[in-house]
């Protein structure tokens, strides 16, 4: 079985960290310095390259916008909760985790992976069901993040919630009427959940949550996108952690 | 003309807001709790319904994710720069204003006018030319936010940042190797300006700002989605300006 990956930068992306690539196709006719970069890339990493028309690429890809470049890849690897904490304790850094509760959309799933990746943040938790999978489409939003950035798929997410608080990591969910994100104590080895887009954090989870933040909202509109409202919070923990830029 | 919005909640909130509609169609068949919330709020507000096959639906909205619900309304109003600085006076408030400079994905442009409601902004500002409009995927993507948004659409970018400066209003553009923005004082009449998804800020615009500053990145992605960059800076500003959740 094959994943394919889709869009200039996914494609490079997906080069450049050693992805496992079985075979490239690049949009015959492409003469822009895109084509070059990406021809030379597969050049030096030994990648079979296949010139093939638009309307092949249109297809394997219904549709989407593929800029001309598609990679066929080993499947998509989650891994264990325990390789997250891990990954953290490698880099000897308080673990710092998404929950994703349910994010159908895989544009939004696509988008927290690639701010998760920004702020370094040690990987992405996903349930099984009801839930978007690392698809061609959360490859492309996510830029390419999704090759740095360690996905685990659980079965059940309040199984692994427990798990990371005997891990001593601190669960926070977001809701409506809890104290303020920005005056909440963030700077500790903690998970955050991001609700589903319609229906927000899940009762059972929420239960589950070591404690609630809310982001301060002014106008009539009720909710912010999952992605954005994500992004927030994880910006305001590296804000708190103190962080220098690199 | 006509311009159409489609989706549940823009429509909910299309009418809700007292925007003209001229009509109302329904798919035929619906008889979930939000068919009849919509029908009950169409009736108080004397809409003329219809009642419609999917496929006229799929068909009108080019198969997007209609849900059902469809509405004719006036074409989209744009406002001058001055009522957006209006807006802020009549509310003794100093002037939070989004500049986007060539934001040309649809998607990102209605997040981040949903944001920019959230926090609340006075306004958002986009030029005429290569940015997205306020198009039925924008009123979408906002949840209805643009009715409530007012968005002004410039000839040119440059002229109007000089335009808000004369007004005291400090512009502050996003790059790379500017100092973090959570250090920067965000706190006065401020109008950010968020980059083209690709290019980020154009060089001009950019040399026109009175500051810029930067987000921290830790990862390998070189970049955050525009409207996830432009969320994390506008609550930035909230949390700076120290104002309580309402």
């Amino acid at each position: 079985m094959e994943d394919i990956i889709y869009g200039k930068n996914p494609v490079i992306e997906a080069i450049g960290s050693g992805h496992s690539i079985n075979k490239l196709l690049i949009q015959e006719g492409l003469k822009d310095k895109s084509a070059q970069k990406v021809l030379e890339l597969a050049k030096s990493h030994k990648i079979i390259v296949q010139s093939v028309n638009k309307k092949k690429l249109d297809q394997l890809t219904q549709n989407e916008n593929h800029q001309g470049f598609l990679a066929y890849v080993a499947p998509y690897q989650y891994v264990e909760v325990e390789a997250l904490l891990k990954k953290a304790a490698d880099k000897n850094e308080a673990p710092f985790l998404i929950i994703c509760d349910e994010i159908t959309d895989p544009h939004n799933l696509g988008s927290i992976i690639r701010t998760a990746n920004a702020v370094g943040a040690h990987g992405v938790i996903v349930p099984k069901r009801r839930s978007a999978s690392v698809t061609p489409t959360v490859v492309k939003t996510s830029c390419g993040a999704v090759e740095y950035v360690p996905v685990a798929r659980v079965t059940n997410i309040v199984q692994t919630i427990q798990m990371l608080k005997a891990n001593n990591v601190w669960i926070a969910g977001t809701d409506m009427d809890a104290p303020l994100y920005s005056e909440s104590n963030l700077r500790g080895p903690i998970a955050i959940v991001i609700g589903n887009e319609g229906d927000g954090i899940g009762r059972l989870v929420k239960e589950n949550c070591d404690f609630l933040v809310s982001l301060p909202m002014f106008g009539e509109v009720s909710s912010l996108n999952a992605a954005v409202a994500g992004a927030v919070v994880m910006y305001e923990i590296v804000r708190q952690r103190g962080q220098a830029s690199k």
